[in-house]
């Protein structure tokens, strides 16, 4: 049975994004991840940059491959926003390969937070609905702003987020939204802002943020009471 | 006006295919390309390792954006497929970034024939249709066989082609089929095999390509005097 | 005799930061920058990935060198630090070198506010002063917390900023505090997170913000409102 | 006096080939691989991305070191080709350090067939015996033909084939040849084209061959029963 | 008020160092380390380029600090210098980072004699002193000179040595000069000239070395007579 | 029957050399360099990392070409060696592609004098002759020696040289050797230990070489007042 993107009312968008990898080259045609759980077993805990690897005379095609991105997404959440993610840990094949995957799926007026990926930039296609999306460039000199590059995408648009820059996207419409998000690291890390600054485990000093974000402390302190949840699926 | 992937009886598959990038890393935010033909005009004629870039300050989101991947691409060749290139040279923006993308449209039995990419690991996800993929490890050693993983791919498959070896995917279906591929580089290159084999000008000696293929001379030089139509599209 | 880093009441700090370098490897023993304002005239705007370079014939010792970083930058301002800047642009020499070098003045209770580098890691070596500083991982997985790894550094203490994680400097002492910023790439880039996300220029959209940082829409309007000023100086 | 290569009848060719490595840069003086069998007995089968390496403290010059290389390999096969392989898994002491090796014999009209190397660049120099090379460029665009570059080599003669592309060695004479290979990646690899597409285990599915060379099946059926052997030798 | 590095007879020169990465990128936000020893222990002496790492889970605030640079090196030695070295060896969060650190002490008339890093460039700052400092190209073709960049630093001036191109400093002054110096790679690696030269183990052949600095076998065996102490302390 | 290389009374020795390339990887099949003569004028001076490149449509064959390796370099001098060298200043096409190559000639007793190659890995073959060859690894730690890595090497043995380590050839025989040396960087540039240390210009300061080499100053001003001719021959 087919692939459908039409659900009763809902527009669905793909979105796009692969990210900039500066990942190390591979050796060898491929080095296929030992997954974490399995390295510490069977390799008395080895851990290195990146993944150790299967035997290459054990890998077999089910290595490169992972299924369901028909699927969308749960977006019932305060963001109103999924993405799943398919990187190194879903496909074990992407080892050393300096490429990952996700689908972004986006309720009406769904929103991917501003985030940054600290090892990818990323590209993103528009399948089916509106996005706002937009990057912030680095802090330019002296008293200067830092640039907003924003563009509202309709279907079929393509829009590139350059490596480490602060980005989102945000469904402007009243119907779903259905990205697609590539990231150029076999494990690009995603830093969602407001996760990171408010949420972090244990919590920065609130002196820190009430000077650094020029609020009063109690703003500082509603914001660390929050239950900062992760849009990020991991299948 | 909607994207729509569904028309008439024809079942669309989009494959997303992201390509590893060993592309150098960036020493700024962006470095957007200005086009080779600029090049010649405003800097008498400079070329680098990659692209030479725009005046930051002149930098704007359109540098970053490319439209249109709602459209497929016309199949009515030989091959039956079409990719469409979306790289440096469409989207300037990429330069320095180490991403590019193309979507592949697949009529019935269409095939995006054997072909390296000699810069790229490539990341494919189908979107409609039904996909044989494969790819060729490299020479294992002595007396052995090249390996070839294969695999028949639905909607929501994603699927994966290390960099450099020799891939296809091949639409098994009596239906339109549709794909995006990724690339690693911001131009990633593309070597069709046959093309590259027996469409080279000037062609190689028949000498070589008797004893390479140890077949008759006239079958290369049936082969040879094919007119070999690239099947990829840059808009 | 022993080193002595306190001197009458001042208490000095000097952190040292040296940031990871992904920067591409030179193809000579040193490519030195033609500043950008003259890269326009000598060559009709040539930009390139990094910097143009000096014909070496006419490279001299004065591009390899930098002086004034006994003068400490002035901390009279909101955040009450200074980070002052040696890259590229101030060290021609370290074009293509993959480093760079800051120093960091802290009044009583400054703070070096919440911030990424894109492009590289940050060493940081304490000199005088008690500073607090952290940084926070990247996003953990489902429902999980970004974890803070936090410390309190005395004079002599060296800390670590993993590349493009959001980390904090603070001065938790009564007085002055000094620091110098090493980054492993001749242009690390700096992303203040409050001043990019409130206080980007055009401003991103309220809509976008509330829902981010779940908020009052007044929250983000009073934060949009105030003049981010960038404690970085570049000389 | 000149440095004759012509000894008696035998025309002795030396081909000298390095090929461009993009491999990842080493962290210490020297990482001398252990052998893959020994990983699996030393490390309960760790294997990483290259290889895993030897205690530094037993490392001996031996580890840098592989003779032989003054011995003819046997051209007595179909190609009348032998190329002997120097590499990562002949010399251990080439872990992390980006290059391999190999002298290629030729006999008379010996073909070293199309064929690319994933990984790596490949330079050669013609010691003795005369051979036609040539590479050809990957796709230059809409209905353009892929350029080979081609060249007689006498002894002396040094080319460049670059990385990722079809090239291949012909021995024009009615004499032996000998060439050294080296490679720029301490394992290229290297993709035999004929090996790889005619001779993959398990086959590519005929349709997808009879199309891509648009040549009956037969042809495609008569190539598939052929025994493609490798003509590397790997001591 | 100012800072001030002069006290009283004690001139100190804090030196700043760091040298330029070609270090692999990471691939997760850290790596940390585990000693070679436990290395050894826990993983049956698992050897990889750069280190093998902890259980990410163990990671503590600990791994990114090193404390006790504020403690001057004993220069009570030939050279009148001491580099105490802060590399991955000693803070093993700096595994797969790129950087490392050390601070360099001088007696009055004290020497870091011409030596190289050959995975790093080197930028340094000189806190208190005075400091003659430079390095010397490498051959620059037929009958050149190799050139020399040569600089008397005062405090607060920074100087760059560009990866693998021998350098120095030394203490001008009848004081005390202090220095750090940063590397930008990992594990930068060490080659002081004269003890690679004439102290190595075993003896290079006094042939060699007679014919190479074309002076009487008496003078290179003196010099081989030496004991070629490192002035380098690994904490 | 066997591959000779001893013609007469002639003892020839092909010294293969190929040193480890960080180069930055390419972004197109090539990027053949404009001589820097012909950049200052095509270009109004503009230099890179690396070189400025050919417009792609002007690249012919000749440029990945280069002749005459069967010469021998004259070793009339006193190190009796000659080294003559092919990198991207020979052979254009070498721009990006990281490798380079050269051939040695050795007489009788004739030294390739201990070095450096700052930005490359060598690996050496042997063609006639007898070699004494050896590398000498960085300092190991506190009041260690530098090891030596040493090996007498016959016609078809391959040796190692690790990035940046110092190391030597030295014909052991009383017959002439030849030698080809290939380094893994376009450019890896060569320091010769006793022409950088005692030959630069201006000369360094006989206090600092006094004090590094522990000898008189009079041995210091013999050294400094020789006349440094570089073996290297740059066609």
């Amino acid at each position: 049975m087919a692939f459908r993107f039409h659900i009763a009312a809902a527009i669905l968008a793909l979105v796009f994004t692969i990210v900039h990898a500066s990942d190390p080259s591979p050796l060898q045609d491929f080095c296929v991840a030992v997954p974490d759980a399995n390295a510490g077993v069977l390799a008395n805990a080895v851990f290195v940059n990146g993944k150790i690897c299967k035997d290459p005379k054990l890998v077999e095609a089910e290595d490169f491959f992972f299924p369901g991105l028909n699927e969308p997404g749960s977006t019932s959440n305060p963001l109103g926003s999924n993405v799943t993610t398919v990187n190194v840990n879903q496909i074990p094949g992407l080892n050393t390969l300096g490429v990952s995957l996700a689908r972004i799926d986006f309720a009406p007026y769904g929103l991917n937070p501003p985030h940054t990926h600290p090892r990818a930039t990323e590209i993103l296609v528009v399948l089916e609905g509106t996005l706002l999306v937009g990057f912030v460039t680095s802090n330019p000199g002296m008293n200067m702003k830092n640039k907003l590059f924003t563009k509202v995408l309709n279907p079929g648009d393509v829009f590139l987020f350059p490596e480490g820059l602060i980005h989102f996207q945000f469904n402007k419409g009243h119907s779903n939204a259905v990205a697609f998000a590539g990231l150029s690291s076999q494990n690009p890390g995603v830093i969602t802002i407001a996760n990171a600054v408010f949420g972090s485990k244990p919590p920065i000093s609130r002196d820190v943020l009430t000077k650094a974000f020029q609020v009063d402390k109690n703003v500082v302190k509603y914001l660390q009471s929050q239950f900062w949840r992760d849009n990020h699926y991991y299948p």
